[in-house]
């Protein structure tokens, strides 16, 4: 049984299995069992669609809510107070805490000093593991399985947090291929690289996305940020051939999905949402059942 | 049935009369008929007046809410999201979704993508339909009728939204006569006058205010800026001109009302508050019952 | 019976029972006394700690709230409403209003005006008579009792809200001994004296803490701020003086407690949180049941 939800590490195929399981019996039932519990939303940094998906999930079991984007507040200069203090202060006033922090390992402090359950909610550049526990909900959803899959990431694999924890989570599972596509400067880290050996997980690098669209069974798009190359023309070409049009949407494999963490600019075009393999808004959708699932597993545990 | 709320022609004799029997019904009575459902108020700019009284709205009815005023982070520079991106994701957590944004069009555009209803809160220089229905309820609950009533606009008619809204809706009423109020520079505008004249409602257009004050029902107020004028001269001379006063009020014939669409600064004296004319606290309390009734109505179709 | 709560001169011995009685009550009872209420938090600033103190008892005793701590967006220059015209606005859409503000007397005003009852969550150097109660209340719980009890209050004393507050509430009671411990630049007003010794309260002053271990039964820290120093020599002095330290705490006499208001920074050391005397993080706890019985003894009166 979970308390706390700092990192993707701490899922295993058994646990993750039961989430899923809980994930799908509260689609369509209605079920108040956190009827009279309290979440805070303690946000350092805005993040109003995590923020959002947290608090609907709440809420719809029954719970309410305290919340604030401005926590840093709390720990502003003039105060001076640290993040252990504020954590056990909160602790007095609610029943769970979804933290949102700008420094890595902030949710692995808090939970050292907290007496209730912390859910990661993303910090800074570590982990969003919730996110990544989504990710995964919507492959087994619209595929129907994770073993055995074929997934390509692409885009920026060095700095996008969304990468690493779905990376952890599948070395949980069985005969999966990953194709990381990049260009040659943003790409995945060697912890990764090490972790999927270690776990069995056969992986490749290209620059080539092309050569995919026929094989895959997930293609994982992510944004490129302009200010990561060093030339506007490097910049360009690499936008253009990691750009997920129509055309490129219809010559995937039937059944094959394509997702995306949001929010997007303009890696994948808007005529693609109208296609059978765009499933990046349903995602959302899958991330309301996974955080209620979590909200009821931790708190009615 | 009206689904989404997103301009004041969407308005008709018939569907007000139902709303406002409906806002009727609902201020004496303990109506919990949206428990469960849950409402997002999305604000891409703070109005703490507008989205309490939609909040409070909610709560009475049983409903929940989560809440923004920072909505422009969803669509920050550095995420550069689409709102049309943003009401998608936002549908997969809530039920209704109150937008206040400070684009004009931005309520419709929303309204084309979004599978739950959207109700405009204001949308910049555009409308906000929600205001003109409450401001037509104060005159329908303090003085019995809309039609046949003489009502005088008065202050800043070119910029204001309300002013704007408001006719839109006494054009679905009869022998209404309005009086236009205003200095030359800052008269209302001819798409306005056209569609008055279209739907025979007298108007006249004027730079003096007290000639009128023993014959309108009502006075409806709203505030000049300074910086609309070229010169201090002039702006003191209007603002002089049109500042009502205990004495003003007191001049005006019995049962007639002055309203205003708040907030107020010193364009109605804090004399007149206690004046049985003064009705512009009192359109907060039938905002509120307005709001309760939409919400309803949308919900529970 | 209490309608609004302003001031700490509003408590005497039989209300402060009274709500002392109703917070041990809702210690361990489920109440939900307050369904179908809503409570507005109206933030002119910012105070995290305090608004989810207050937000968290409303919900717990089924109430619900609307909330903002950007309430300066009211009374912005842009719109130049009046304090009292917003507090009319709310009171059309709530049951009760907690108000923070940045100006003195801005709960006073507000009360005047106020149909609602306004409960003051602290206004600019004023007062917080919620944080007065919940350090009294700290005080009985811990030790059983009132009467008779020696308090040292330690640090800045000529700037800090709650030593003020906590004195007035500390002169309804018997044979109480206060010790002031500050540098001679921020001793407590003449004003808290006066009334002390108009109330029979014995009181020193000093600047020597250690001499007091072994006697008092409460320390009171606070914080003192560097820019209250005229050189960082004298700072350094006193901060050194005044720092609680494991070794301090271990050397008071039992059962005796150290309090603080919160934030803290270095003036006690994390070393004395795991010390018997350490009460500090209870406070918060007792605070939630203080601000729990009066929402309940003034929305149910």
């Amino acid at each position: 049984m979970m308390h706390h939800i700092v990192e993707s590490q701490q899922f295993n195929r058994k646990n993750i299995g039961d989430i899923f399981a809980l994930a799908d019996t509260l689609e369509h039932t209605r079920d108040q069992s956190l009827t009279g519990k309290i979440m805070a939303s303690l946000f350092y940094e805005p993040s109003t669609r995590t923020r959002f998906s947290f608090e609907s999930a709440m809420l719809r079991l029954g719970g309410s809510v305290i919340t604030t984007e401005n926590a840093k507040e709390f720990s502003s200069v003039s105060k001076g107070e640290t993040l252990e203090d504020s954590i056990r202060i909160v602790n007095t006033y609610v029943d769970i805490i979804v933290l949102r922090h700008d420094e890595e390992g902030a949710s692995k402090r808090a939970s050292l000093v907290s007496q209730v359950p912390i859910i990661n909610a993303g910090d800074g550049t570590g982990q969003h593991p919730t996110q990544a526990l989504l990710d995964l909900y919507t492959i087994q959803r619209e595929l129907g399985k994770i073993d055995g899959i074929h997934i390509a990431f692409v885009g920026d694999l060095k700095h996008g947090r969304t990468i690493r924890s779905l990376s952890y989570l599948l070395g949980n599972f069985n005969n999966i291929t990953i194709d990381f596509v990049s260009p040659e400067g943003l790409r995945v880290g060697d912890d990764i690289k090490l972790y999927l050996t270690e776990h069995g997980v056969t992986f490749h690098e290209t620059e080539d996305l092309d050569a995919l669209k026929e094989k895959i069974d997930v293609l994982y798009q992510t944004r490129i940020q302009k200010e990561r190359f060093t030339s506007t023309e490097e910049y360009q070409k690499f936008k253009g051939c990691y750009q997920i049009n129509r055309e490129f949407a219809d010559s995937m494999k039937t059944q094959s999905i394509i997702m995306h963490p949001l929010p997007r600019v303009d890696e994948i075009l808007p005529e693609v949402d109208a296609s059978p393999h765009a499933v990046y808004f349903k995602q959302a959708h899958y991330g309301l059942l996974i955080r209620m699932a979590l909200l009821k597993h931790i708190l009615t545990a």
